[in-house]
């Protein structure tokens, strides 16, 4: 018996004792460490009002007033206070935020908070201002409303995170990303309590950020796409606004074609070289070896060590391509005079030269898994993506780690699979004492198929989910339960600018020239983008190549879909209940009789042509579906070959076309599995 | 008869002889000065690739790139051609592309092109690169497809303006507008071939830009909120690229609040003064008698003049209220001693001091009509407001001006109002000579109920259409062909991150927290925001008041409503024609039928309690309306009295609620007074 599954059955259909009895659901992600509901409602009217005391940083007073504005559009209220200033102490007010030291957005910053909602009052404290933006959020997230007014339920909670990095990584170069795109994303971030935005800045594809001492690097290494120094300055002051850490990489000596592209003398091969219009692993490399190299990055460095305040900077170092090397005499000459034996030692060796760097500008070095090395010193932090023994293997040596692998969201893997990824898992052998090394986790949006118009919908919904694994206790992992959640957070996102729900109508009105996509919608529900790395083994792609077809409208973890194969799942489970079985037809009569005007609108747009083999599935699914559910019901069996027959049917239908793939087809094939044979 | 109701009959029904003879229709807007159709079409595949010959600007490569990319975006289409650059000669090329000389972006820069689509090519001809831009512009609205891909129809276009001056003012000061959303409209802009950005960026409400010489402009003025010099830099370059002007507007002497929040010695009264919060005409007014105001004002401009390039700069001078020049006895002294005998007079001194320091910086001065006196040199250009005569005066004096009269978009009036509104227009008598002086006109952007979520559904469509009026021949003004192609363009208009369309959906998902809009939009299709200055009379607003209400969310030119009105229009006057009686009985089936769902809505979010009439009243218009509609198909009679009582139940239905309007009350009393009397 699944209680998940149950309990979703019961929402479904809403007639559930569980929720008829007014218990409080709470859409909170990530969802508190500590929660104690009371009985009653703080109402809210345009009488609220805010006191901010204590000692906060002003971004406190920001926040707060950012609060008041998120609350007054959703309410339509007319708060009578505009802003929230420092020395406007107002006993009368009925949020009293108390916050006893300034905060300063770094690794290990305290974010506790603790917020406690009478039927007269709310009540914020923090140490921070830090835990007192996350505590906003919260009470951002209790807002709840119905016929007599808007209301927070009285609770009190007491939070603070399970880990103090919890990042998302945006590549930046692959497609560029222009400062409104990442500003939202901070909000989004901000929103589900995410403190570190990793800003991947350079690769093959592009330089993505002003050098002043080599203007040659974004001058010719960019098409003119890349952040200049004031951008970059407005970037960091929104993210300390929102308590947000940046933490730049330049990706060394590997993936750094368009670093070439200006000074070919750091290569190992002889240029020109352009920029990179390709994905996959390139060869161009940086030249170990000569001294030159090591005073381009001293500059380099030197110039962004002072641009980005964190203590991090992330060399990258992943993916190195020992073929350039291997070709470069010199290089080898150089091995044997120094007794290198070989290139990942040729590699430490560069990444030995580099932390002295920065080093001597007062920073940390972080890198992917690739650069860990015995030689190396114990203050690097590593980014494990490969696997997890990268991480375990850091928290062995007392070094530093944060954990990736498994949080590469542009695989477009569905959420749950992210969620039950934990940074340390409790089933990897490690002391309490080791385990603290493992500083959390870092999701990570690569952008060979996304462009600012797509990257909020694979980066949204999925990282709330995250976020909640890196914040929240381990056991809070009922994925039934985040879901449902998730799917009230996904709206709220929306406040911010964010685009994940909203883009898809405009995507497929350019698509078909016209409002009247509801056909081509049904369609696209029930499809998600391949897995993994197929979607560029199954078609050439370059950067320039169109992101506006339909795998780029399909979203990842499909709802409807998802919502569909439970309802299946919980029906063949679960008692066949009639209620679901109702769901699960009404559901496959839309794909039925969706099916002429679907057709019809493919028929007319050429654009459209890849996906059509998925509408005839569709439809036939639908059918099969219909006449599977039906024989169920009336516990009509069917022989052997029936079976046989429909399953070698529908097995064709997991193929991909058009690089999506129909995510219903594995219900259908369970309901016809669930017909009683002869 | 109205040839324009048929035709609209006969679109809607798609049963017209005139469509169905396959008779080219263009979505083109604004319409060119000359097109001539050709037989065949241009077929568009993944070999289509640009060459750009000639001498043209920069900008020029980088607008076919941008258009390449359009066309990749919207087709799907993989070209392989990556960036059009120079030097990339390609006589094979499909489209060719040729520029004489480098464009300037400035005042009468030629614009014109001319475009000839053959079966097996493009060709775009332009004196200067900016004509060019305004042909790529054309060649994207000329895309069509069919089920056998995707082409150009054979036409050949010549295509000039009629107005050198064709703007949009955008008020960045009552709610600020961050860079992304000036750059979004500046693309929105270019797609109509406007070329006059008009940034309003001083008020009493705001002070928007940084200023170096006296920072406590922007530090004390904008909360925050203004464009460093980095960022205006930003936005005029993406104007260039784009062909279009930026004038800078710095409103003096009145509207200045936001000024004297940091230095109060400008004002006519004492300080000290606080950014305004609310709206209306302000008291707050330059001392024009001090010195220091010139030396200050010349500090200022210095610094301005030379970070906008364009050769005029906008002094406002509009309501300069003379409440604190009248009480201020030493500026009554002044006058007395200076023989100044109003303060009309004593603003023209204001402007002529001001005039000579924009002169000194080589500018020429802009303002509002108010500045208008015989004492004002004729390099002057003034911009109509309050009227045509100002316009008219200045082009009988020999001085440059353009008409904003009729083109105040804030005041929420239907795109025919403003598209029938012509600058020049013919019934006034002007000579051909004086009729130069009328440069073109300005669209406004007034943004007290605008906030960056909705200021793009204010300013779109509705501004394609006035832009229409700007570029194309006089005698293009078919109002229901005008409708019908904006339709086209307000969808295309979506591909530049434009949000008219897209937020809508957002907004209404935050309102009721649910994804479940369908019976609210079915309402919020048939209302509109009050017209005029009706909103803020209405109820009191601050710069801090929510702009996320269902007035918010409702648009100008509602067009179900619209097309509604049309409908009854036409079945009552051409023939009770079946087809349409059919569809408005269909409409009128859904706003019946949406009832009980849209009532359940609004008794469970209380942000929705205000419109709850207006949910009442579309129920009671439809059942009325379907009964009228009953009878006149039944020529069934009915009593004086019926009418009457049914007259006046309609009658209340006008009235505002929450600030909006049903647009579908005066059609009802149509079909009512349509029933036939005993």
């Amino acid at each position: 018996m699944n209680w998940g599954i149950i309990l979703f059955i019961c929402f479904s259909v809403g007639v559930c004792a569980y929720a008829s009895q007014d218990v409080q659901v709470f859409d909170l992600m990530p969802y508190p460490a500590d929660i104690e509901v009371q009985r009653g409602k703080f109402l809210l009217d345009d009488s609220f009002r805010i006191s901010v005391t204590g000692n906060p940083h002003e971004r406190g007073y920001r926040a707060a007033t950012r609060m008041l504005r998120q609350l007054s559009a959703r309410t339509g209220l007319f708060f009578t206070q505009d802003f929230i200033r420092p020395g406007q102490l107002e006993h009368a007010a009925a949020m009293q935020v108390h916050v006893v030291l300034p905060g300063k957005v770094a690794l290990h910053q305290d974010e506790s908070y603790t917020l406690t909602i009478r039927p007269k009052s709310v009540t914020l404290t923090a140490d921070t201002d830090i835990g007192a933006l996350r505590g906003f959020e919260t009470l951002l997230q209790l807002l709840k409303v119905n016929s007599s007014g808007y209301y927070f339920p009285c609770v009190t909670i007491q939070d603070k995170p399970r880990f103090p990095w919890r990042g998302l990584l945006i590549d930046v170069c692959r497609h560029f990303m222009p400062s409104e795109v990442i500003k939202r994303n901070l909000d989004g971030m901000a929103a589900v309590k995410m403190n570190v935005l990793h800003l991947h800045l350079s690769e093959d594809q592009g330089f993505r950020i002003e050098c002043k001492t080599y203007p040659k690097l974004h001058e010719m290494g960019s098409d003119g796409l890349y952040y200049t120094h004031a951008q970059i300055k407005e970037i960091i002051a929104y993210a300390d606004d929102r308590g947000i850490r940046v933490v730049p990489e330049f990706d060394i000596p590997g993936h750094t074609t368009s670093w070439f592209a200006g000074y070919p003398d750091l290569a190992s091969a002889p240029g020109p070289y352009e920029i990179s219009r390709g994905w996959g692993i390139h060869e161009a490399v940086m030249d170990p070896t000569r001294e030159q190299t090591y005073a381009f990055l001293d500059g380099f460095f030197n110039e962004m060590c002072a641009l980005f305040p964190d203590e991090y900077m992330h060399i990258g170092g992943d993916e190195a391509n020992y073929i350039h090397w291997k070709k470069n005499r010199t290089i080898r000459r150089f091995m044997e005079a120094n007794d290198i034996r070989d290139f990942h030692e040729l590699q430490a060796y560069f990444n030995r030269r580099v932390n002295q760097i920065l080093s001597y500008y007062g920073k940390k070095m972080m890198g992917w898994d690739e650069i860990l090395h015995p030689e190396l010193p114990k203050s690097i932090l590593i980014q494990s993506w490969r696997g997890k023994e990268a991480m375990i293997q850091c928290a062995k040596d007392s070094v530093y780690t944060i954990l990736s692998n498994g949080y590469y969201i542009d695989l477009i893997h569905p959420a749950d699979i992210h969620y039950l990824n934990d940074p340390s898992p409790a089933d990897v052998k490690l002391t309490e004492e080791q385990r603290k090394f493992i500083l959390g986790g870092e999701t990570t949006m690569w952008a060979e198929f996304v462009t600012p118009e797509t990257i909020d919908s694979r980066i949204w919904p999925r990282t709330a989910a995250i976020a909640e694994r890196f914040w929240s206790p381990e056991s809070v992992k009922d994925v039934h339960d985040m879901y449902s959640r998730l799917e009230a957070i996904t709206l709220q996102l929306e406040e911010l600018g964010l685009t994940h729900e909203k883009n898809r109508g405009m995507m497929l009105r350019r698509l078909i020239c016209s409002r009247e996509i509801h056909p081509l919608e049904v369609l696209v529900d029930v499809l998600e983008p391949v897995k993994g790395y197929q979607r560029g083994a199954l078609r050439e792609y370059t950067s320039y190549s169109p992101m506006t077809r339909m795998v780029d409208i399909a979203r990842p973890d499909a709802s409807v879909a998802r919502k569909f194969r439970w309802n299946v799942k919980a029906f063949l489970e679960v008692n066949l209940e009639p209620g679901t079985a109702q769901m699960i037809e009404e559901q496959m009569s839309v794909w039925k009789e969706n099916h002429s005007e679907l057709t019809a609108l493919i028929r007319q747009i050429p654009a459209l042509d890849e996906i059509k083999p998925h509408a005839e599935h569709l439809f036939i699914c639908a059918q099969i579906g219909l006449e599977a559910l039906n024989k169920i019901r009336k516990g009509d069996p069917v022989k052997k070959k029936w079976k046989k027959n429909h399953l070698k049917t529908l097995k064709k239908m997991h193929d991909p076309h058009g690089q999506t793939e129909l995510m219903i087809v594995s219900a259908i094939k369970q309901l016809v599995d669930g017909v009683p044979e002869r």
